[in-house]
């Protein structure tokens, strides 16, 4: 951390950060410019949880220079990790391929969902058995049942099956039918509900919050990984902006920023970027153009009927030209779909 | 909801259209212009949540026109409500003014804050037992102990206690202790955390989410009140923008704009908007003399040794002097300090 | 400026770096961390512009510590400007209230506008000649004609004329007419105009730009002064967010911020910031009460037929309600309505 | 466009703006709801241009459904225009590769640059002679000897040139050394210059505001398009959004909505929106893949020496590696290289 003394601070108020300093076990490192004076703090400055410099007198601000996430960081792991979930591994070379409904709705629902897109290439079953909705009175999934027609058309085809849980206490539960847990956007920063999925082991897709940060995003990693949990995969969804042509703004560059502060993988869900089927082609492309691991994107057997998010889901063909585009792309960079 | 057909569409198009509404008990007007086709729906639109209009052919786009929220509307209470919270009338004349430190520390800091506060005018005192915080290695607070000195100091000195619960689980030992629960912006779409509240019946203080349109915060209002509970505050914190000299981007227009569409009181919390104490004095009068009822403010007796959020905690001779600014511009505005 | 050194960079790094600000005229202070190493830069960065130090092994990234506008600082002028427009003073104890239609529209609009708001208290007389507009189709003002309709209308009430120039080929006309010149949103960094602006002496009005951080507007207004034209006043008038609840979103923090980092004058413009009439009163009041030095408001003797921004313009007798509002707020914060 | 009515709104509110439309030539067609009425404008809603509905009584707001812009829609020319720039096409199936420096610093330098992007299979050499910068005392640019240079170069390599123009009065200059002009982004709205550049029928890249909607962007092309210049292509360069971790928030999304709605070639600036160098391939390779028609990439000789943005410019090698990549996911997307 610097310590940027105000304009016409004393020595009387440096010396006394230096003493603080001292007092916390930490060296300082005087830099007198004409314009001003600067102190870097040398040393662990979580030490300094408790003294707030920058209320000291004459500072005028202070600067953080290293990131807060450790576990999560590309210098713990600089050749990057690799998540295992039930013997897939995300982050190789292989790219993941992550589909299904946006909501399960009945069973021949997501069975014909899921033969469509293991047809198509995919290797995850995704599914919402409960569903965050803006409105209380929007339809808020099948709960359990969900759950468990998931895990029934996953095992009938040979899928992984990847759902949200919103609350900690469906843990115990939906880990009996869910290879990996997925954390929506809303819940990012639900840190009860981090910890305790830390604590499950269940390998985890963690979204981006809609207004997160890169860094918070990888700080709400590090709350998982710092119970245990190393199977994190982020992904990015879009974030809001002033633009409205779009759900949400998808921001591809969070790719290369995650590979390079990161040893997590990253794949895309271009679904809820756009919010519109008609640009999912364009969006997913370009995240694996970007380096992205793998895709998350909704696929309904009969998207006009679907009981949530029907604008942004592709028909099961639409999702099969799609992943053979993605192959072209992907091995137009050195990367290639699952077998 | 108005359906906006697509330049070219057909008129067999607008027949299924028309069809599918009538298939759910509603109606239809068309409009037949130079440039485009509009079909008006007539009836509950809430029929059809299954029908994704969207996606039929010949649709350009769906324009929503009614809001989805209905207890929380103006609508449904024109002279506003008035939120009871243990005697205390939030919403009248009269301003409340809720005051006390980012975290409960420790039984003498939050008793020196309860009794600076209540000397100043304040009728509330905050603390936080429970903080969610951005890296799972800053400090989280006191968690149940913390709850007890709140109240414990609130007794001692006659005040009411407001403190945030950040989990459903939570919801019976904290309303023990508290007389009015806070959901923080992380929370505002925790729909578990909001429904376990509404059925608390447990006056509230809801936040507004940090990239959350007023849309959305009146919707998750509605959670709440959709359980029963109508005790519910709302408190402009400051959104995410693009400018970073202010942590946060107060919203001061949030307060008119809620005034009009919905029934609900408003406060704001400078302290997390401005991120800085010393512009906390310029956003406390700008809220009230746009008509807020209300401030919650960070007070802490030795802001310099918080353990969290220093840099925007007053100390309480700067509360003390704060509070009579406030009531110069409440009475300019024709409100009044509570007494 | 701070140079961060990367983790695992190396002491040659380090050496390549002292010496490239050596032979700038500079000295080096390192800060050796058990994390990383710090080089604090001694000496005017300026001389810096053409080393790129972002650059160079070893650095992962240089932080600026000083801003760059000088004449727009608060150290350089700590108690603040004036600014005098044709012997009215902007900055001082009295507020100024600027007002008038969007767009002059004819000589009776502007007239009749120009002796309502004289009325009620105004000293300048607004409204635009000269009219930017999203699209070519739209209503573009009244040109030249428009100026001379305003001076014509200012001399008939005794109000000094603001309007705004989109051009720096239209300054010389329109400093015959104009007592301040308007920079519009859309061209805050128009810096040819900017230069220009700050060469004819005029004083002028800066509307910050809709996406424009406080640092770039005051680099902005530097653009002015390091001209010799030091009569500049700032307008806060909304930024853009995601909220689309109002036009814009009232950075109202802006006030204070402003007030700290340059010795400025600023005022709001409600009018820009909500876009709907409703919200106006609620805006100036809070910007009143949150320090600024004076209001711009739209105020049309008919906005229904108003040729543009219709929707955000007053009425007269709805302008003179406000004033008198504004001026009991302006007595609770220490400041008074112009006489 | 569509007037949606007031809960509570009379038969005599709407009847009085039926009238309204029908005195502007219009049709009205009335739908009345069992929670609002919405009456559907029919005809050319420009002749309202000075009715204002949304301020007659009973009228809770207006909502418009057809863009402004005309020439630059999708549906003037659904087959999508192609640029021509001396002999070059832009928008076909090869893509358009622009390349070299910030800004022209001296003639070995933008020599240098030609020849290595020449070299590596650009068409058009980049590099400004007029330098808006945020600070009035940073580099300017070269001006009128800028754009000497460049021709020089360009001629010796058998490049185009594209260069930015700041003012309209720079026009008949600037067109005698360029084969297109650039607007930049702080001018997307500088209606003057659109309107001159119009006139001029010089070709002209577009960028897109810093802040700016997809709609106004396509607004301002029609600025350009209305005086009847056709050759317009946009670029896309990143927006502002609350992530800091790139200097911009890139939005490839732009591409696929842009293709949607507009005729106009879209390329894409991975230089100015991501900030760095190290992220430019990612963004280059997602915009191609998307479905950019090209890119505009800031290369310079030696960045390390660089007058300006130093940190976003490649080398000639790494350009030179860039290219390559580009050409496989091209191939990938059924595009290809400049021959």
């Amino acid at each position: 951390m610097i310590i940027v003394m105000k304009h016409g601070s004393t020595q009387e108020n440096v010396d006394k950060i230096v003493e603080v300093l001292k007092a916390h076990g930490l060296g300082a490192n005087l830099s007198t410019g004409a314009q001003a004076t600067i102190i870097g703090v040398l040393g662990d400055k979580s030490r300094l949880a408790d003294a707030n410099l920058e209320l000291m007198d004459g500072v005028e601000k202070c600067v953080p220079i290293m990131h807060s996430y450790k576990l999560a960081s590309r210098e713990m792991c600089p050749d990057g990790r690799v998540a295992e979930v039930g013997g897939q591994r995300i982050g190789g070379k292989q790219l993941v391929l992550m589909a299904g409904p946006c909501a399960v709705e009945s069973e021949e629902q997501i069975l014909e969902a899921a033969q469509g897109v293991k047809a198509a290439g995919a290797t995850f079953l995704r599914g919402g058995a409960y569903k965050p909705r803006t409105s209380p009175y929007a339809f808020q999934g099948m709960e359990d049942e969900g759950f468990k027609l998931l895990r029934k058309a996953a095992d009938a085809t040979g899928l992984k099956v990847v759902s949200e849980v919103i609350s900690h206490d469906q843990i115990d539960t939906a880990a009996k039918y869910c290879d990996m847990f997925q954390v929506g956007a809303r819940n990012m920063q639900n840190f009860r509900l981090l910890r305790e999925i830390g604590r499950s082991k269940v390998p985890v897709l963690l979204k981006r919050g809609i207004a997160s940060t890169i860094e918070e995003w990888l700080d709400a990693a590090e709350y998982i990984m710092s119970e245990g949990n190393y199977n994190v995969v982020l992904c990015e969804r879009g974030i809001r902006t002033f633009e409205t042509a779009t759900r949400n703004t998808l921001d591809v560059s969070a790719v290369p920023v995650v590979k390079e502060r990161s040893s997590l993988p990253i794949i895309i869900d271009p679904s809820h970027a756009a919010g519109k089927s008609r640009y999912i082609e364009s969006l997913s492309l370009a995240g694996i153009a970007a380096g992205a691991d793998g895709l998350i994107i909704e696929v309904h057997p009969e998207p006009k009927v679907a009981m949530s998010d029907a604008a942004q889901q592709l028909t099961i063909p639409e999702y099969q030209a799609l992943v053979k585009k993605v192959g072209a792309v992907a091995a137009a960079v050195g990367r290639e779909l699952p077998c």
